[in-house]
């Protein structure tokens, strides 16, 4: 790489990432690799570091077989960076088999009951996010789109689970916590599980693409997996795992609990440029020290968005690495350039997205019917 | 009553009852009972014992203001005596008012999870036990029934209400237990609250006729009522409290785990006869002890079956009652009487909800388009 330990595709937190590996179980996604046909940029930029039982859903892709990709978002207005990428997963591993099929849960009771939205609101919401998946590329005709409020079958697995979980299994994943996390854990697991249901086609791989801050959902998933094996053949689910991106303020994870340093799909070009400028950033104290040892990427949020999502290609993206590095590129420039990528790729995919409504509104139509009549 | 401390309307468990009213603060019934126009077999006879706010439902009847009765039912098969109490409370208030509508739940979910019937299995079985209430007095016109699996104003309560337990409140209330124990309380507690909502006509009264084994839903309910009363403006559920029959074992209530020594509506009438023919009884251990010192009706389950269900008037019961106590009734001939009895109702029951089917099939349909459209 010829500067020495840097490395384009590293954080700051990368031994947290190494802890995660070896103290939750959770492999390394690069010995895998080799089996894709094409690499997604979250995959060539190491985004996607880790995974459990990956290679069953690769086996599936090379045998032409069935499997499920899940996925979801809790409707309450704000599709961020985050959420994004979870979608890039989703929509990549779609478009590598003909034989996918992606669930994608919306969490309306979560959000009635957590943000106190109404169904109504919450609807018209959803809508605009299915907008967003599909013009974020998802293919509507492998997509089954569905409301927990309306879904009985994740209702059901959720309160059989609650039957056969032990509270002291709910404590080792998540910690002492209330009933309603628990609850919402285990209506979870009842999506991933879902689309292993005889009315569904019955086992299959299923994966999961998360932030490695979920990690706890897929295990649990998994352990239940295992519980009801017998009864409903589940095959445990596979995950792969993000890196999470820097908030726009530096520290900790992009969240929806700061507005001001998250980017969302709804913000409007000009407000996303204003808060790209008043971004943290991994510069140093004066241009002069910065032209002299260079800046620091690593901590970088500003880097983060050419890395995440924003950069033309991959190639673009080491030219920033390396630019920032040695100092030959600036914080003021650098922003300048991420808030006109930044812009032109909210005009353009506002544009689709809009373009898009009425498709989300006959995918939710369908993906109703077909939900309804599944095993019917 | 001419036999110094004997009470025809007492238990051998009345100090347990005395303790409930010490110790939970559940009322006794006995001084709002001039209030009725007409007493049930249940109030005249001692079977509803204990109440919570009672008094707030009389208000209702008296002034002619809307309220509701809250009841339900997990739909595996078993339509026992004990069920049959319950719906005999809530048919007798009902009938109390023309402002009075029955909101009756079927717990399918739960009979899913616990028993593994199928929904298909629950539906059939759902539909027999609506015409099984129709057949004991309701009024379809004034009542509304639902199945958990479809009524997502429930699913909604319960999720919020596990947003804002606390775990602790749980423990205080029904001691550690199974994640799923508390969720099903808390969909129960989002039963007896969702005839409050705005969308089926605002806060009012709401009682819920249970055994006296289940004032811990009660307690719940009204602990979340008062939690949610700045957002749904809830009023606390009023609740009436019936004895617990004895088993025909003797021991324990009447319960569906032993199905020899349970009655239950499904009883073809010569089984039932030769359960009963092979119950315990209060009697002694020979004919010429009994008819010298007399049988124990207050610890005899043949004595509950006309006490509580089968006697054809109060003077009945008190007859059965001093006829035993004085050994001037022997075991034999009483259970031959009570056979009777049971047969001759269970052959009129059958009767009469055979042909109620169709209506309880309507009921379920026109409750479900009331239901989905409440609020629109």
């Amino acid at each position: 790489m010829g500067t020495g330990e840097l490395d384009p595709w590293g954080t700051s937190s990368v031994k947290d990432y190494t802890r995660l590996r070896t103290e939750f179980g959770i492999d390394p996604v690069a010995p895998l690799l080799s089996r894709f046909k094409k690499l997604s940029p979250h995959l060539s930029r190491g985004i996607d570091f880790g995974q459990r039982d990956l290679g069953r859903v690769l086996d599936a892709i090379e045998k032409n077989n069935p499997f499920a990709v899940m996925s979801g978002i809790k409707p309450t207005g704000d599709f961020h960076l985050g959420t994004k990428m979870t979608a890039d997963d989703m929509i990549y591993f779609q478009s590598l088999s003909k034989k996918t099929t992606v669930y994608y849960a919306i969490a309306d009771i979560e959000a009635y009951a957590d943000n106190g939205l109404s169904f109504e609101e919450t609807s018209k919401i959803a809508t605009r996010n299915v907008a967003d998946i599909l013009a974020l590329g998802l293919d509507p005709d492998r997509t089954v789109v569905y409301f927990q409020s309306e879904e009985v079958k994740v209702m059901r697995l959720g309160t059989v689970f609650s039957r056969g979980v032990t509270n002291n299994m709910l404590r080792a994943i998540y910690g002492e916590r209330q009933i309603g996390l628990y609850m919402s854990a285990l209506y979870q697991a009842g999506d991933i599980l879902m689309p292993q249901l005889p009315e569904l086609g019955g086992p299959k791989p299923v994966l999961v693409p998360v932030g490695a801050d979920q990690d706890p959902h897929i295990r649990l998933a998994r352990d239940l997996a295992g519980r009801y094996k017998d009864e409903y053949g589940f095959i445990p689910p596979s995950s792969i795992y993000h890196r999470l991106m820097l908030s726009l303020g530096g520290s900790d994870k992009m969240s929806k609990r700061s507005s001001s340093t998250l980017l969302t799909l709804e913000d409007q070009p000009k407000d996303a440029t204003k808060k790209i400028m008043s971004a943290f950033t991994g510069g140093r104290d004066t241009v002069e020290e910065q032209k002299r040892i260079g800046g620091r990427p690593e901590v970088c949020p500003v880097y983060d968005l050419y890395r995440f999502h924003f950069a033309r290609n991959d190639e673009h993206v080491k030219q920033v690495f390396y630019e920032c590095s040695k100092g030959v590129r600036l914080c003021g420039e650098c922003k300048q350039e991420a808030a006109g990528l930044v812009k032109s790729w909210l005009d353009d995919h506002h544009k689709r997205r809009d373009s898009l409504m009425g498709d989300a509104r006959e995918l939710l139509a369908k993906s109703r019917d077909f939900l309804s009549s599944a095993g019917k």
